[in-house]
């Protein structure tokens, strides 16, 4: 956190760039900063530098940083690309102690090698840098506001319009790495009353990344909920580390772009053909504890919501209404999002019955869940009816929407509403549908009432789902702090395929088992298999024959030492014909009764070693049906992560099929992942399949590729 | 269509239950329709009822139908629920062609009988009735207003606020089985300034129908685009059909709750335990050509932009825009939606980069996909270059991100976008991403000259997928109009399982191969396996088993005539075990090198007879991954509907598997469906494994359940 509060609470700040021209980056920051300042926001002292002006409106202009009254405390660099390698020395050399880079045209059109130039003159001067290529920073706390662009803008008739809605104070913390981005959430957040803790964009993380600002907010007194636009990771490992300490502290969401980029690894196995880029971060973001939302929007609502509502005691969601379509909306999302929308007791819909015995609309309305009041349904009446309704003990959660088109329904629902649903304790969202003046107004006093309250019901069932997981999260076992200590292995080569022998080796050395196997390189070896307990598969062994099935280089069931012999001929035929080392033929034991799955490993170029275990067979690559996780993996951690609803059915003894020893089959995961993590020379490891049975689980088939590309 | 005209073009309107009360449903609907005509848009004669007045406001009101001084040709019946059958009655006995029943608390609340009388008494005398139990209609282009809906509301201190926005007169009708959703998405299209062709609540649907108001708005001059919101459907059959005839003449695009139900059939097949309800709608609505829209908010995105948008050549999309992460977010939204974003040939960007040569922003753009113009950029280089990206050859679609916070972007980017995507006759989309009045007045000019505006990218790219599916489903054949001529067959039993001899003679009628086989019932048969040529797959034949796999009664690899006795021994045992009866084995040459699938069909309680083909293997039911279709499908449609993307990566020759033959597949399908159209006493029915080839296609176990529940 080395000198990250100089960004955010500094006693002086300079603005190099400042020019005569209004419409400047420059001098439309300092015009902030100025009136900030005039307004009492900004305590601290604010400097314009200019070395071609002595005056920039009724403010003295300096000519360099060394002819300030004082050396700032925060530099905000908006000059040329040329200069800015002599304004970064004088204020490094100076003894500024941070610079906001809003100048780009550096790494991000290839000239990486003057940024890099920058940040080493920075590093050896202890000088802080945010950037380059930013809008730099806001924040509406103390007042520093390095935002460029214009509140207002003019019209043909001379008029002014407003451009932008600045942002209001408050205690969303804003993280991006797409400037306009970080803009438009503060906006959005404005536009519906609330406010924004700061923006941070990170520009081109010469020095101050998106780890840092997280790691800041997180122990930061005014943030409350952080909320993260990201593009990329350069060190998924810290990213991890830094999401888990915010994410036990206060909720921190994160919207990533770039879902549909595609890993350039050489796919070597199933297992790097399987792991695409984003679902690395998706896995890492579940593992840290982060809310992922899944649009910009979503960023938005997910940050409202987890702002205001208290905590989720569970999933189990009453939605409450008196427009029968919405209803039916709001529960087809709610379910879709993993919510739990079920009929309330016989006893509570027998209290909700008889709380309107003889009340004109309570003939036509349906006490189930949904509770549909319909349209004749007065605000009094709704509004009790949200109030028991919310409150039944069978119900963690509530969407609330009131239809004010219906003739009996009044402006006073938002006020009456925000007071039942204060006493419930629960987290309540609300929606309210429509576009005239009056859904507007309701819509505002929800919101100034600390009541979510969402355009459309699907927003609303996924803001409230976003709560009940961050409950979920928070409640999850945190990660192991330290790596195990890595072992030191020695391997009989630096790359390309490992022999089967040392495979095996390796397996065993982390306590995974194979069947009983013998190799056989001639007839003469034929005897070894005097006491071999037929069936048994037959498997070619060649480095270069990967996936031994497509060649035909795998027979199973083989009966008896003859058939076992004949197949040794062919297999010898075979390599010669594809024109491949014959290394022998494994004869293993079969496993009978068993689930085959796949488990597998490989380097991400973000996030390091990570896991995959899906269910086995031809189709695993084709079916993509598998779960990830950054390894290692703690046993506990490896069926949180891993053990999905499908794959679980399975293991849980699916068609007749065994039940598998779970317990068991996470320890085998979490020892293969800790393989990976200790001997990062290999670069993708798999078993395939992993036999898994009611007593033991058994790699039956498995290849390491070491050394990365 | 008898009678429909009626409701939206009559002559004349009465009113039943006009009362003193303003506040009275049939006082506001008189109300509105009384404005209309003073506003000279209602042509029609309206007049009032009440038995108990003799005027309403300065108007006279009359006591019954048969006082008015005509015969209504249109009544709106807003009276309490015990006086409709009276005043259906005299309704229908004095000539009027067409009555709305706004008075609900019918069938929704149990009470079907008084609804039927009703029908009944309409039917009698050739009266449609719409409802009961709906908002109506509004008609923008007649006047006939039945919406009661107060358009303001008082606040306490006695002022008025606009609770709702009138409906604008256009061109997109608006069907909805929820009277307030109807309402919600006019309001949502007046709010951005487009109008609505008609809203049409159908409530009960007790004559007229979702399916009678799209047939006639797909033969209405006024109508350029039909927007359905819909809950469910009484006979699948007939929506498909006006389906399909207006989809051929304009876009009909259909937003469905009820996705998470689930069917109550009794799942005695994979294939019954499979098909959802939502899924066959999904299915229903393919094969019509039925755009479908997965919320309210995509309903209306989709219907502005099939209204305003030209036809879409194909996918390719270009993006522009001035912010990259606004950029970023569009190309995953849209390479999920299917559109694809690929770069610009070398040679469109070397058009692109030339015509931007030496200018400032130009150095720090990216001349791909999207097109990054950057912050920089001015408004004229911007549309200058949105001209030159939508305009080339390589793209149909173009998705324009304009950021106006960037300090060179004016308020008169609007204007002249709408200049150069005029010219491009392609479909152009924009997004305004921001809260500001600039943000508003540039989205509602867009609008205003017909580019459709979103707030966000994902919105845009969506709506552009949809302007590309309805294109795609324009250029697709019409389904067969009358289904084949219905054989009449024999089965041996009225219900349940048919036994496998039956089976194999149903398939064989329909041209759908076996491998060959023989039945075994004791040892004195084996004599009939002399001229057998193994290996042969073994099964024990018992119209009780089922799923013979989980009971062991299924043994492959079978070797010789002495295996095949051993076997028939052991069945015999298993099925007096099992306590099924032994009604012999089958003995059935096994099918090489094939790809394993499951065929099935099943009678849905909308659709009638459906059909689906997935992969075959033991984790069929637990993937549900198939394809699914409502039959009877031609190979043509078989092809389409049935095999996606994985499963013709399989039949393609997967992993060294066998290319299977498609076209003789699709053909097997088609004779599939054929039997479960013209045989409707099957219930359900499935090959499991069908067992296709790069020849022939196999049914190589088949069962037949008949019998509805």
């Amino acid at each position: 956190m080395r000198g990250m509060r100089s960004f955010f609470e500094p006693k002086s700040i300079a603005v190099a760039g400042v020019s005569a021209d209004p419409n400047k980056l420059g001098s439309i920051i300092f015009a902030n900063m100025v009136e900030n300042s005039e307004k009492g926001i900004l305590k601290a002292r604010v400097y314009a530098i200019n070395p071609a002006r002595d005056r920039i409106g009724n403010r003295p202009c300096y000519p360099s940083i060394r002819g300030l009254p004082e050396t700032p405390e925060l530099l905000v660099v908006a000059v040329p690309e040329a200069q800015t390698v002599a304004v970064i020395r004088e204020a490094a050399t100076s003894g500024v102690k941070a610079a906001v880079m809003i100048t780009g045209g550096y790494a991000e059109v290839g000239k990486g090698d003057v940024e890099k130039r920058i940040g080493k003159l920075a590093a050896e001067h202890g000088m802080r840098i945010l950037g380059p290529n930013t809008i730099g920073l806001v924040d509406t706390w103390s007042g520093v506001d390095s935002l460029f662009l214009r509140q207002t803008k003019v019209l043909p008739d001379g008029s002014q319009v407003v451009s932008m809605l600045k942002p209001l104070r408050g205690e969303i913390a804003i993280i991006t790495q797409s400037g306009h981005l970080g803009e438009a959430v503060a906006e959005e957040l404005a536009a519906n009353g609330v406010g924004a803790r700061a923006i941070v964009g990170t520009g081109n993380q010469l020095d101050v990344s998106v780890e840092d600002a997280i790691s800041y907010f997180a122990d930061d007194r005014h943030t409350r909920v952080v909320a993260v636009y990201l593009e990329g990771l350069r060190d998924g490992r810290r990213f991890m580390e830094t999401a888990a300490y915010a994410a036990r502290k206060k909720p921190l969401i994160v919207f990533k772009v770039g879902k549909t980029g595609v890993g350039a690894r050489a796919a070597l196995t199933h297992t790097a053909s399987l792991v695409g880029d984003y679902e690395v971060y998706r896995a890492a973001f579940r593992q840290s504890g982060v809310i992922e939302a899944a649009s910009l929007q979503e960023l938005v609502d997910y940050s409202v919501s987890l702002l205001m509502l208290p905590w989720a005691g569970g999933r189990r969601l009453v939605i409450v209404t008196n427009a029968g379509g919405v209803g039916a909306i709001a529960a087809d999302e709610a379910s879709k999002v993993g919510l739990k929308v079920e009929p309330p007791s016989s006893e509570s819909r027998r209290k909700l019955v008889s709380a309107f015995e003889g009340q004109a609309f309570a003939s036509n309305a349906s006490f189930s869940n949904p509770v549909d009041l319909t349209a004749s349904v007065t605000t009094d009446q709704f509004v009790r009816a949200v109030g028991l309704a919310s409150g039944l003990e069978e119900y963690d959660l509530a969407l609330v929407l009131p239809t004010h088109h219906a003739p009996g329904m009044n402006h006073d629902v938002a006020e009456k509403l925000s007071e039942v649903i204060s006493k419930t304790g629960k987290p309540v969202v609300s929606c309210v549908i429509g576009n005239s003046e009056l859904a507007s107004r309701i819509h505002k006093e929800l919101m100034a009432k600390g009541i979510p309250s969402f355009p459309t019901p699907e927003r609303g069932a996924r803001a409230l789902a976003a709560v009940a997981e961050y409950a979920e999260a928070s409640r999850m076992a945190p990660r192991p702090d330290v790596l195990p200590k890595k072992r030191v292995r020695r391997f009989s080569r630096k790359r390309g395929p490992l022999p089967p022998t040392e495979v095996s080796g390796l397996l065993r050395s982390y306590g995974i088992d194979e069947p009983k196997s013998i190799v056989l390189r001639s007839t003469k070896d034929l005897g070894r298999l005097k006491r071999f307990r037929f069936p048994a598969a037959c498997k070619l062994l060649s480095g270069g024959a990967l996936h031994k099935t497509d060649i035909g280089g795998v027979v199973i069931n083989v009966r008896s030492e003859s058939e076992a012999e004949q197949i040794l001929d062919r297999f010898k035929k075979l390599a010669a014909g594809k024109r491949i080392r014959f290394e022998g033929m494994l004869v293993q034991e079969m496993v009978h009764s068993g689930v085959e799955l796949i488990l597998g490993g490989t380097l991400d170029p973000t996030f390091g070693p990570v896991v995959i275990l899906g269910l086995g067979g031809t189709y695993t690559e084709l079916l993509h049906d598998f779960g990830l996780a950054v390894a290692p993996l703690t046993p506990q951690e490896a069926r949180r992560m891993l053990i999905g609803e499908r794959i679980g059915r399975v293991l849980g003894g699916y068609r007749g099929g065994p039940r598998v020893n779970v317990g068991r089959l996470c320890k085998v995961v979490s020892d293969f992942s800790r393989i990976m993590v200790e001997n990062q020379e290999i670069e993708q490891m798999e078993v395939n399949p992993l036999i898994a049975t009611s007593g033991c689980i058994f790699s039956v088939d498995a290849r390491v590729i070491l050394g990365k590309d």
